[in-house]
């Protein structure tokens, strides 16, 4: 990482929507090491009240739905329109494959191209709790340079888009036609998350089989309690690639915003938002205390050696850091 | 939950190899509430002398790779030859769906009636975390009750092979023939964390077309670093639905285990794998003290007020944690 700037520094330079500091400020954010960690908090505490005024929304879909293509197409209606978009990403298995499929601007030329558009692909930091803290802190940033529309890119499996739907206003499934039985079970989960469904690749020979399947999932929603109770999560199909259904896509999103800042709910889950962010920092600061104790080395080495068992151990470092 | 036994009834019981008493020393383990984990701390440390001896392989795939039949089919076939065989289930998606996918005895049948054999739902609690830490612990549960070989399956996208991985001595991951492009980044990951490749679904017409992508596997291991200098990951093709090159493929967890014990490195994992234990039960028990505390709902009131940002809220859940 490049010398740190000050907190003023970074602040003056984000608010001017100057790229590379605004990179260099997410890069501050992603860190993991402790007088990072310090600054990225003075950081995120100075760009907060500048913050909260973009629509975040989620996009998930599992592996193949074709989400950089559809984000690229989607993101560059947004910006013809005149909405300055940013594109991040939730990607736990990044830190291992040591690149993230999901943000990459080579599969979103034309997007990352774009002034008026800003993509960072997933940070590759260990753990679903750190990537989570990181994003949460790169919301703030990108809205504080002036990003009306964050769009947060994940997987369809697992817990990350848990995760993401914790951070957004709104979450879109991209769902195939034709996918195997087994999936269904994972699918359900993510149905129960959805605000917006959207049956991608509907072009070609594969249309017909795209409005049957959102017809499917349309009938499966009506079985699920819905994301709230004022609003029935619409399903439509698209395609990324021709930039078809995209407007009515969007023009959906946007009614869901409209209703939910009306009733309420908005500022109610905003604010609701917030505890979960205050409790993943509570466990992420209780996490690199424990690990930066005195006793750690020689309290590993006796585990090691075989001479204490973990639940011993747990119980040692937990003394440790309470003194 | 039936109420709780003593310490010594769940350890005779499980040492008895009594299947209903297993099943609630594991329900127990399974359990978030404060008084369930003190007994249930309790007990692992009392079956903790019993356990060690089994053979931990963790199987993953994607979904429809065919898990559940080949687990049906191999277990069958270790056990027939005398085997005693548990089967866990990590699924942090299974909190969401209200029912697992995995370790389902229904899509088991024949292993579910064999008396030689134990198969376990994935435990439904909230967080991989707990997930986590419930499936380290039903390891020890089983191991003292008898099991020799313990089977831990996953699905083969997010954290949870990574978490699985971090609690076998063997990792094997399940492959299909010819899958998209958008999924070699992921399967990349995946692949640095197998001992051993299986290609499932190597029947009928499909047998050629495994027959090559397994040589395409090999050829894309000998890329990567393999997960020991001295072993090189065999890549295998087999059908768990008609029981063909299971045998082959156990042989090389065998030799796999063989090796590892020989060179030291199975016992020197073991151990790595207890400090990885020890720092999730510290995380673990951090996060529930965090949350106990009496201000709680006042902090949290004074979020959803908008009265503090989420930074100084935990740092107040901090201090108040220090004191």
């Amino acid at each position: 990482m490049a010398e740190l700037l000050t907190t003023d520094q970074y602040v003056a330079g984000v608010r001017a929507g100057d790229p590379a500091i605004l990179g260099r400020a997410i890069t501050l954010v992603e860190s993991a090491r402790a007088d990072h960690r310090l600054a990225a908090d003075e950081l995120v505490q100075a760009l907060l009240p500048f913050s909260g005024s973009a629509h975040r929304v989620g996009i998930t879909g599992v592996p193949g739905v074709g989400k950089s293509t559809f984000i690229e197409s989607l993101g560059g209606r947004l910006t013809a329109k005149g909405r300055r978009v940013a594109v991040l990403a939730v990607d736990p298995t990044s830190s291992r494959t040591g690149g993230s499929i999901l943000g990459d601007k080579t599969r979103m030329p034309t997007l990352a191209a774009d002034t008026n558009a800003f993509i960072r692909p997933s940070p590759s930091s260990g753990t679903l709790g750190g990537v989570t803290r990181a994003t949460r802190e790169s919301i703030v940033v990108v809205e504080a340079a002036g990003f009306d529309v964050v769009l947060v890119e994940t997987v369809g499996v697992g817990q990350s888009e848990i995760v993401v739907h914790g951070m957004v206003d709104c979450f879109l499934v991209l769902m195939l036609a034709g996918a195997g039985d087994e999936l269904q079970g994972i699918k359900k989960g993510i149905l129960e998350l959805a605000d917006l469904l959207a049956v991608n690749k509907a072009d070609g020979s594969n249309e017909v089989a795209a409005r049957a399947a959102a017809r499917t999932y349309a009938s499966a929603l009506h079985l699920l309690e819905p994301s709230h109770p004022d609003w029935t999560p619409p399903v439509v199909t698209c395609s990324g690639l021709h930039g078809v259904g995209l407007d009515e896509l969007w023009a959906h999103v946007e009614a869901h915003r409209e209703l939910m800042v009306d009733n309420g709910a908005f500022a109610a889950k905003r604010l609701q938002q917030q505890i979960s962010w205050m409790w993943s920092m509570v466990d992420d600061r209780l996490r690199v205390a424990a690990r930066a104790i005195p006793q750690r080395a020689a309290i590993e080495a006796a585990v090691l050696a075989g001479e204490v068992t973990p639940a011993r151990a747990a119980a040692d470092v937990l003394s440790a850091l309470r003194d």
